[in-house]
């Protein structure tokens, strides 16, 4: 190591924040990382609540880079493609990509106290819950935290890393005290709440356990993800308003009547329906874009903190463990010029931030399309077709987004744009609903394909 | 009177502040001013501040409804046009519209006192001086007060309105306590500096006296508005940061040079030059859109605090009039029903926000690309051929937002870029450098017009 040692304070013990504290505990520095919650390990309460992530390719390679990939399989489930449940009750497997491509289904909770595991393996790292940071001065770089009592003290680490989320307080610092920071944070109109269908006899899986389920409905939509335990967390996305939506469904019989209609297959599998929609809270969605991420030598934004998502392309947890990924490979290239390696992080990331808060958004209006309007359907159609047939020329941005953590954020939104600049001049072919399959219009593509690369 | 009489809570007495105490006084109210500054018309370094705003039709607007236009006549200097200062010297002016049309340089703290001093004539009105608020409880409508001496204390008034400006704490209570509010604060890459031309000889005017005097080079550019005493207040927009800077202009030795190079007519007229550039800060020119405005039937955000734009449209100040002239005769409609007044407000006020901030933006862009892009210089020449002509069918987007105040800001986006679009068509006119004079181009330009409107 020919690196100092360093004292290094992490804020927020989260999924990026906990993974971030391994990578670096693996350098021999001293890591103190501060959780405005109580430990979830300790807490029930915490800990039962079973929002499901979608980890991918982007995330396992940060996970075997610091050597836990398999304590995560152990409790991840793979899910090898969408499984769409349709309006009258039918339903269709799609795969997600080639065979044994697969996302997985892991809890928050899960994977969070395993990182938190793993963290506490390394004696020079120490997690201090139930303190709060309550923002920074930029100044002289000192950090301030108060406990449960509310009684404060300060921190001058060498380095500050803020990981506190998408409501960060080192952000916050930054917005009110600093010139020139850019800021955006904006919600989708539309709102979630978690649902649950258990578990059948024996902790058997009562639908296709290896798919994500989709009910899609155009304005909104229910998906569920498998747990271990035979049982599916599902998310209703939904409105916040409007002839359809949370504010309009304000009594157990609209909501049975609502589900019923819309949800009819699921219905029989959800017991608990009607408790969990009254008690569950409706949670917002929101985008978060902030420039700078970093400041001097001195301190970076990670995760959620620089560029809360959307989750529509299961990508929030991916590109924060990428972050740290990418942290740490700028670590072992420019050694203690900290200088360089924050504002090489913020260079590489903030584009690849942006990109996907931008996919995820587009994917959102995607899915919501996607059953409502006909040419939209017969797009996909085609595209799923130059993939089948063509797996190396014409690659969906889904794929490059999940399969492909080789490609940056940014380059897959930019050949995504490209691919949708040639079936916007596809969908226009006269007669295309009929001329679709034939061989003429693969040709097409695929010189527009080559005249894009030319 | 029909209406209850109001307890009513104004945070920033600021040009909006002020003017809104002088509105709601006269309605027979109780109202408070709370201002963070001294007062400063005691103050002598604030009230010497002579940063110059340019008073056109929607801030007069309002100033007559309220009674005190004459006052503010009074210390206004009219300018019928820009004086162009090109960079070899020579100088050329260009009237802003039709005869007698004129925007008014007035300095940001003449005005300011003016209001105050029209404010306090109403006994029901009193400006509470360094006092800050630190935030709104919405739960309670509870605002929070520190003094200079950090004592706090709190009120509750029936109403607030938060006219506490671009960095409003009104604001941010929102953003920090509130679900689902959407925030967006971005700054362009340029700053300003404030330097100075004195009077001549017996407060003469050195350079024309009627005129807004811009020096446009590109990527940066100096402006001047006069004072009554003869002297001017000049602004550098200039880059923050690359080769021409300020950033780069460190030394006494580099402004000297860059100024004669850039704006040799000005310099021989400005002999503090090098203090005023090492003494005047360098500030940064933000834009922030929000939205929700108003919190149900007792909270407003009014002004900077909703709508901060950057200077390039001269409409900051005449917006924030312009939301107490609407939010005035809102209150005449709806009398006590503060739930319909306070969201019609919003609905009415918040894309007229956005589209003057979007304005202002591409005027900026505009104002750099004037001088180096000389397909856009030809159809200047030709838009304002057109508006000469025919004044009534073609009026630029400027002409729109400064003297029609009838028409909303965001209608006048819409028109201007409808404009903007059959501008596009024209210089796509093979030849167009040498046909723009012709009577077939006229034709071409009034035909297009009239198939927009049908």
């Amino acid at each position: 190591m020919t690196q100092s040692k360093k004292e290094v304070g992490i804020i927020g013990s989260g999924l990026v924040g906990s993974l971030l504290s391994v990578y670096l505990a693996q350098r021999g520095w001293n890591i103190n990382v501060y959780e405005r919650r109580p430990d979830m390990r300790k807490v029930s309460g915490l800990a039962g609540r079973s929002i499901n992530l979608a980890l991918s390719d982007r995330g396992w390679k940060a996970l075997r880079e610091v050597g836990i990939e398999h304590k995560i399989k152990d409790i991840a489930i793979p899910m090898y493609g969408r499984y769409i449940h349709t309006q009258d009750g039918n339903s269709q497997f799609i795969p997600y990509g080639k065979k044994d491509q697969a996302i997985y289904s892991v809890s928050r909770s899960g994977i969070n106290m395993a990182l938190m595991d793993a963290a506490e393996t390394y004696s020079n790292v120490k997690l201090h819950f139930d303190t709060r940071c309550t923002g920074i001065d930029l100044k002289t770089y000192t950090v301030e935290l108060e406990n449960e009592h509310h009684q404060k003290k300060t921190i001058q680490p060498d380095l500050v890393f803020g990981s506190d989320g998408a409501f960060s307080a080192i952000r916050l610092s930054q917005q009110t005290s600093t010139d020139r920071f850019d800021y955006q944070q904006f919600y989708i109109d539309c709102g979630y709440k978690e649902l649950h269908i258990p578990a059948g006899p024996n902790n058997s899986f009562l639908i296709e356990k290896n798919a994500l389920h989709i009910w899609p409905r155009g304005k909104y939509m229910m998906i569920a993800l498998p747990n271990n335990d035979g049982s599916f967390t599902c998310t209703l996305f939904f409105p916040f308003e409007g002839e359809k939506s949370f504010a309009a469904l304000n009594s157990k019989e609209k909501v049975q009547a609502f589900f019923e209609a819309e949800f009819s297959d699921a219905v029989p599998l959800m017991p608990s329906l009607l408790h969990d929609f009254f008690t569950n809270p409706t949670s917002s969605l929101v985008t978060v874009k902030c420039y700078p991420w970093v400041y001097q030598d001195k301190m970076a934004m990670i995760g959620d903190a620089a560029h809360a998502i959307v989750p529509f392309f299961g990508q929030g947890m991916n590109c924060g463990f990428e972050d740290c990924s990418v942290l740490n490979s700028l670590i072992d290239t420019y050694k203690d010029d900290w200088k360089t390696i924050l504002s090489t992080y913020q260079a590489l990331r903030k584009p690849d931030g942006d990109a996907i808060a931008d996919l995820a958004i587009a994917n959102f209006i995607e899915m919501r399309d996607l059953v409502s309007n006909p040419v939209f359907q017969l797009q996909k159609k085609i595209e799923a077709h130059m993939s089948t047939k063509y797996p190396d020329v014409w690659i969906p941005a889904y794929s490059l987004v999940t399969f492909s953590p080789h490609i940056r954020y940014s380059e897959a939104l930019q050949r995504g744009q490209k691919q949708e600049q040639i079936m916007k001049k596809v969908m226009q072919i006269p007669q295309i609903e009929t001329l679709y399959e034939g061989e003429e219009i693969e040709l097409y593509i695929l010189n527009e394909i080559k005249a894009e690369t030319n």
